[in-house]
């Protein structure tokens, strides 16, 4: 079944806003077995917004119409709808009512214009929306001969999500043939992804009944597993199948296979190991904290740390030698180890990770380049560095070394 | 002049990925004076590809394809407006030429399938890629009668961009009238949307010919005002006019009023006070020195600090009393008080920031909510803290407290 999602509203049109809900709605969708062939992004215009109905009635099964239901002259998705497919609006009572008592509610006089929210297709389904003042509608009609089934949603995602969830994809799934839905996600960390790509391919293109999908992103890779069979066993018996062979073919590579972040593993594994953590910044300036505390209850097992931004900072609070930065420069491995074994002492750690580089634009010299950066792990029996150049612009080796630097830990705690 | 873009690509109808390039093309073409009136997105299906190019063409004057170049059995944009258009494909030398030379450079053997992206519509100006193999291609022609400007360019957006920029900008400007534009992008922090919007909206709705977009994002507001007049001058006149009222409008909340971020602003003023600063995060766990250290050179005022996740933290990097711990809690203006002034003292610094508070889903008791946060700055003769309950989720509460932290430095150097 083939559907399309169109998303009205002229913001959406500018340069500044784009629709995300239908991100949102895809995924919904396809979990009951619709594909989505079209989407379509059009502004408050009547006659804008009946052509692009026609059209969507005219190649998809499915139209979703997101947006427009609101109470302003630019809310037009009724009175499109009315007009592509030759329907009437009534307005409805228990709706009327329904507007009155929510504005007795919030203690404000209703304007007339607000009425026009209790306008509905003639034939339609209204769908509750508990969130917001406009109900959704459901239509099940016919085009050029086609069965269609049309849905109004409202636009804001804090309704749009969970009407569509609640009315829309029951009423789909009962005119759909059952379908089970097994999904898993496994997550890689600086593997290049041709080389993902490479060790993979052979292997995923084996099972053509689970869709695998690989998204990239900074050193982090995800790989969505998703198979639809009659059964759910069926379906959880090949995603399985599949992520064991990929787990054993990217080994150390694969630290998370039910989707977790890579900064949840490091919390797990410290967690597992009774051991605490603390990070001496300076090129990253923070962002490994600032990744790590995203999780709640890291304070278990995050003591804290420093951003040792100037070279002070890194004898203040990690105990680094003046000399050593003399000799080596701040960005070097030395001081690096000297970052993650004096923050270690200085908190009482378990572990201490230092890391210095040059993120750029400026502070390139001869033999040091921009992208250059030292990350060192210690637990003062041992400590390990490494070196890494990446390239980019200041965020991407800012978010290349944070990953990289939390991958070294997760390896230290294996 | 009405537009539609057209995404081309199956990927983008899945829930992974988004279309961002039409945000950039939206903006190019707003300003040269074309609107987009429809976004499409369609997959790599020729059936479905023709059909929207021939309501897009139906529907708007200028049709811009992006993706859908490349050399895969996917890649049907080309043999998709050939047959909208009811066009030919040839296969030009030139093209070929180039293809093998780059196969050359590259030493690879190039696949016979490559060729394809040599294929160039009927009529169409070959639109030159240096950032990639494929070309873009530019037709004038014309549909059901109407004259149309046709646009075929690559889906990648380090190659889609630049070739947009100088190939098409150009070419539509000749056949459009000469327009001047100008553009200002105001900041403001922490008023919130509903007073920004009462305030401001009885003046720039006097301003017919300036369009002004307000957007909001955790506690930041952007103004964005933008005047198309056929003299420059006259055009940044009266956004220069509308720009002074709100700058005098907003008064304080205003700290930008060339784009600049709040956190450029808190390091232009550092830098005007030859001042240095030194934060110590608890619950924003290095949010704040992250966004800080963002900016390129911010070295030169900003030393580091301490992230004092743990309560021992607070008292070894930023000499908190731990009977001050004990006798206010970890979250209390007392102690926020003692982080700013205990971490400038450690580091030397002009101002001290400190910042403690609970940003949930845990950590609340009877009296202090998720949300609570103490921030306090400090200089030594003087310190100053705000107590601000944040709503929303852990991300949200660390968002919010980043921004009013930053806006509390911005207004102490004021």
């Amino acid at each position: 079944m083939k559907s399309e999602i169109i998303a009205v509203g002229s913001e959406m049109l500018t340069p500044f806003r784009q629709d995300t809900n239908s991100l949102y709605l895809t995924e919904k969708l396809n979990e009951i077995g619709v594909t989505v062939a079209f989407k379509t992004i059009v502004g408050d215009r009547l006659k804008d917004l009946a052509g692009a109905i026609r059209t969507a009635l005219g190649r998809a099964d499915v139209v979703v119409l997101m947006g427009g239901l609101g109470p302003t002259e630019d809310d037009l998705t009724r009175e499109a709808v009315a007009e592509a497919l030759s329907l009437t609006l009534r307005r409805d009572a228990s709706q009327v009512a329904a507007l009155h008592t929510r504005a007795a509610t919030w203690r404000i006089t209703m304007p007339a214009n607000n009425l026009k929210q209790a306008d509905i297709l003639e034939g339609a389904t209204i769908l509750p929306n508990p969130n917001g003042s406009a109900p959704g509608q459901w239509l099940d009609t016919t085009f050029d001969g086609y069965r269609k089934l049309v849905m109004l949603i409202p636009g804001p995602p804090h309704e749009c999500r969970p009407l569509f969830d609640t009315e829309c994809v029951p009423r789909l799934q009962a005119v759909l043939p059952p379908r089970a839905i097994a999904r898993r996600t496994l997550r890689a960390a600086m593997i290049p992804e041709s080389q993902a790509d490479k060790l993979l391919a052979p292997i995923y293109t084996e099972y053509k009944d689970v869709e695998t999908t690989i998204l990239a992103h900074a050193g982090d890779i995800q790989l969505i597993l998703l198979c639809v069979k009659p059964e759910i066993k069926e379906a959880r018996a090949r995603v399985d199948e599949l992520a064991g062979r990929i787990e054993e073919t990217l080994d150390d590579w694969l630290y998370s296979s039910q989707g977790e972040t890579l900064e949840q593993i490091v919390l797990y594994y410290l967690g597992l190991r009774q051991a605490t953590l603390a990070v001496a910044e300076s090129c990253t300036g923070g962002m490994i904290a600032q990744r790590i505390t995203s999780v709640p209850g890291s304070s278990r097992s995050f003591l804290g740390g420093a951003v040792v931004y100037s070279d002070e900072l890194k004898t203040a609070f990690a105990d680094v030698p003046p000399r050593l930065i003399a000799e080596h420069g701040a960005v070097s491995e030395q001081v690096a180890t000297a970052l993650a074994e004096g923050i270690r002492l200085r908190t009482g750690a378990t572990l201490g990770l230092g890391v210095t580089g040059i993120a750029g634009p400026g502070g390139a010299t001869d033999s040091k380049p921009v992208g250059l950066v030292y990350m060192a792990v210690s637990d003062g029996q041992k400590s390990e560095v490494l070196s890494r150049t990446f390239r980019g612009d200041r965020h991407r080796i800012r978010e290349w070394t944070t990953q990289q630097s939390l991958d070294l830990i997760r390896k230290r705690l294996m």
